[in-house]
């Protein structure tokens, strides 16, 4: 940097920890926020009252400002967990407005390479949760990255032996594709998970 | 937002202000900052000195964190001024390392549409810098768009009616371009523009 402002420096350099932020963007973000004083301020804020308010339901693992989530403690299907990765991909399931049940948020995925084992993840307190009374069913919800399969693939051996149904999100087509478009194997797998018109 | 913490949806809000941000950015720039509280308060903390303590040079309203910045208050050739948009135009022109001189920066360029007029500019404090003892030249470097382009003719005016040389950054062909690609009038600027070998 050939301004002479510690500050600006140190603002850029935090910046820059952002995902998809390199250099010449954080530049950019840290001129456009000296231009609006107010705003650099009421972004701070914003941060440090997310930092000291926000923290993970007790029982799922999402985010949340009380003890508990708001869908833990609201009035849903007792009978289905929903097994995600991360606390947005409750939200992206809650946009669908397809799913009653409830939620356990791992926060990651299993990584031997990474050194990522089933105790750096909720995996014990899923367990657990297992054992409440009228559950019957466990989505898993993970990606469909190669960890996300594996984890997939080990949860359902723990939770099966429970006696439990292991479901998965269907692979398939998505809504308003172009058929011509479609790669080979999610068409391999709209083929064999075709349903009755 | 279908998360329940006000603070969170709140910074998602902030976040969004920022240029090139829109609501999906945003939502993953807050998520992925969650996962490390240390960098929320980390940046948090430098936004808040950033707006402690960077301010605007007394003498070319460049950024500074003292009452003038490094540029004026070091020893450069006073004999020329160059006149840019933004304080971040004075980093790409020092980069280049060809230019000794001091600068003045406008914080913007007219554009009577959008009502800025040449007191919502520092054209005023620009005027005044014109009388200093020296000053020989003073080189527009205004952007080379509609805007940049009509405040240099403007400047040129009032700056050539002291006596002083107007001088304006080279049109041509970037280092390192395949002719084929340049478009053409930057090429009939090139052709214009040639020197002797």
């Amino acid at each position: 940097m050939l301004h002479n402002s510690k500050s600006l420096t140190r603002l850029v350099g935090e910046l820059k920890k952002l995902p998809g932020i390199g250099e010449k963007s954080a530049t950019r973000l840290a001129f456009h926020l000296l231009r609006s004083p107010a705003n650099i301020v009421a972004l701070a804020e914003s941060l440090l009252e997310v930092s000291r308010r926000v923290r993970l339901c007790s029982i799922c693992f999402s985010i949340t400002e009380e003890e508990t989530c708001g869908i833990c403690s609201g009035n849903r299907d007792d009978s289905i967990i929903c097994v995600v990765e991360e606390p947005q991909d409750v939200l992206a399931i809650e946009r669908s407005g397809a799913f009653r049940g409830r939620y356990h948020v791992l926060h990651g995925v299993l990584s031997p390479l990474s050194g990522v084992t089933p105790e750096d993840l909720r995996i014990p307190e899923l367990m657990e949760r297992l054992s409440q009374e009228g559950l019957r069913e466990v989505v898993i919800a993970t990606n469909f990255s190669v960890e996300g399969e594996a984890t997939a693939i080990y949860l359902t051996g723990l939770i099966r032996s429970r006696g439990l149904r292991v479901t998965r999100l269907a692979h398939g087509i998505p809504i308003g594709s172009d058929l011509e478009y479609v790669d080979a194997a999610t068409m391999q797998r709209a083929v064999q998970g075709r349903s009755e018109m």
